[in-house]
């Protein structure tokens, strides 16, 4: 480990500091209008929002899937150059190895102790950062800008004078081609792929169905994020929409990390499967005919005892 | 530039080497079943493939977009290990000079001097090198799962016997989104992105609209790779399966390499517009609301003279 100072988040809200007085956290949040409405680059823009200089620069830093040596070199080099990380739960530990000395680490990740750290404290905390000249790190799990809210966080922050740039990241429903030899798209199988979320999924799962129907329709490899808090309506939604039942489903749990688990499936059985082995979050749900075309689970299956295939 | 032996194909083809001999390339290739059969790990199940011995080994290696800064970590260090790299055309120049000295580098790109380098070529020469001993890198522009046939081809040397691994890439439809602050998901107006090819629209277009229509009541922003043949029939079939004449269009010409070009427009105009500036392949076109959220772009587009935006 690096001696980079690490700070859990929101364990720090709670406590009054220098760079994060309690009256941001408890007195402005709350009357935030952050907290209710929407973000976007013309949400604020009756504020005088350029009148604080700022000399700092936020990075929106995509981490990659979780193994370190997923970053691209473009972020490892950005890291490198940054004074402030604000860092995601779903980055990788690795990544934190790569921090250099000094740097001071916040944890701001939504799956710790408390639910969440609410993203309008992280947005002042960036801002804080920057205009007191740091050069601050957004680092998320994947790429910033697939299911990262980058593009929210950037406007905020360009309306308010900082300077913001990007690097991209893998995302994990992608990287698990390499990693299990998945085919994700296939000349014969499937005609491109499809990124979503589950979070469409309704309580009665009636009003995301001409969604899923058209995902159906489409003949692309679907991956779902977000899809293990409720396998068992999933693949009711999925099925009622028109994904075959016996369409081929791999669950991948915690791609590309050492503990990676795995398993093939199919939309019937799903959910049954996710439940006897044990998977959770965080996992990407793979729909589609080229699950069947994944080498590596082949080759694999007899000798990994991590892998797990169930029929 | 490295003391690495560049070779270009498909002129060596047409020479007999000692590691290309014309038999293979004149004889063999034009009766070889691959020329018209669909790959798959099936295709030649009836065949003694595994019957010599290899003691090489062949990755699949994603270059990403084009910039070699945007290599993860473990596709450069991979690359430094392997004695011969089979590079396709759309693997950015720079990445090149990652090569060891006297690494053999053979460029099997589809867009040389000739045609294309047929596929069961290539195939035979990873194949014909593997069993030489060498490690071979197969480098491909972006992922080799995506639209990289990179299944097709693990498949086929995992018929004979040749051990296969692969790196993950990232793939231009996505980098463009840390590229251009483009955020590709957006919480109000993109729940998820869908990375396809036009090579579904037909002559007609008619018979490709029921899978368009699909993708246009997705709600997903359509990231659209070897789009640029014929943009006036693309944007045909795009407005008659449903996709808004003003849906926002971002069309991004060699992504992420030194020379990128952009421009925003519309369904309606794409055509007009990218005539009108001289677009062309390789590049992507974004189409969706998430276009407009672009924030790269709007603080770009006075500073930056190699970016283009039409109305």
């Amino acid at each position: 480990m690096t001696s980079a100072v690490i700070t859990n988040l929101p364990a720090s809200v709670l406590a009054p500091t220098a760079l994060v007085p309690d009256r941001l956290v408890s007195d402005r949040l709350a009357s935030n209008p952050l907290s209710a409405a929407p973000l976007s680059s013309s949400t604020f823009s009756s504020e005088p929002v350029r009148s604080v200089p700022c000399r700092g620069k936020v990075w929106l830093i995509g981490a990659g899937p979780g193994d370190p040596d997923l970053l691209t070199v473009r972020a490892v080099k950005t890291l490198a150059t940054c004074t402030v990380w604000l860092v995601d739960d779903l980055v990788g530990p690795g990544v934190l190895e790569l921090a250099a000395p000094g740097t001071r680490i916040v944890r701001v990740g939504k799956r710790g102790g408390c639910k969440s750290t609410p993203q309008p404290f992280i947005l002042r905390l960036m801002l804080r950062y920057a205009r007191q000249g740091e050069t601050v790190a957004r680092v998320k799990g994947g790429d910033a800008f697939i299911f990262g809210r980058g593009g929210e966080e950037w406007a905020w922050l360009a309306e308010r004078g900082v300077q913001v740039d990007a690097v991209a990241g893998l995302t994990a429903g992608l990287a698990i081609g390499a990693q299990l030899g998945l085919p994700i798209t296939h000349r014969q199988v499937a005609r491109g792929v499809a990124l979503v979320t589950a979070h469409t999924v309704d309580e009665t799962g009636a009003g995301s169905q001409p969604y899923w129907r058209a995902l159906a329709q489409s003949g692309l490899t679907v991956v779902c994020y977000m899809g293990m808090s409720d396998p068992t309506r999933l693949a009711r939604v999925l099925m009622a929409s028109g994904f075959r039942a016996d369409l081929p489903v791999a669950v991948v749990q915690r791609a590309t990390c050492a503990d990676q688990r795995h398993l093939t499936t199919t939309v019937a059985r799903m959910a049954e499967a996710i439940a006897t082995h044990g998977m959770g979050s965080p996992a990407v749900i793979v729909l589609g005919d080229a699950v069947s075309h994944a080498m590596a689970m082949a080759q694999d299956v007899l000798a990994d005892a991590r892998l797990v295939t169930t029929g």
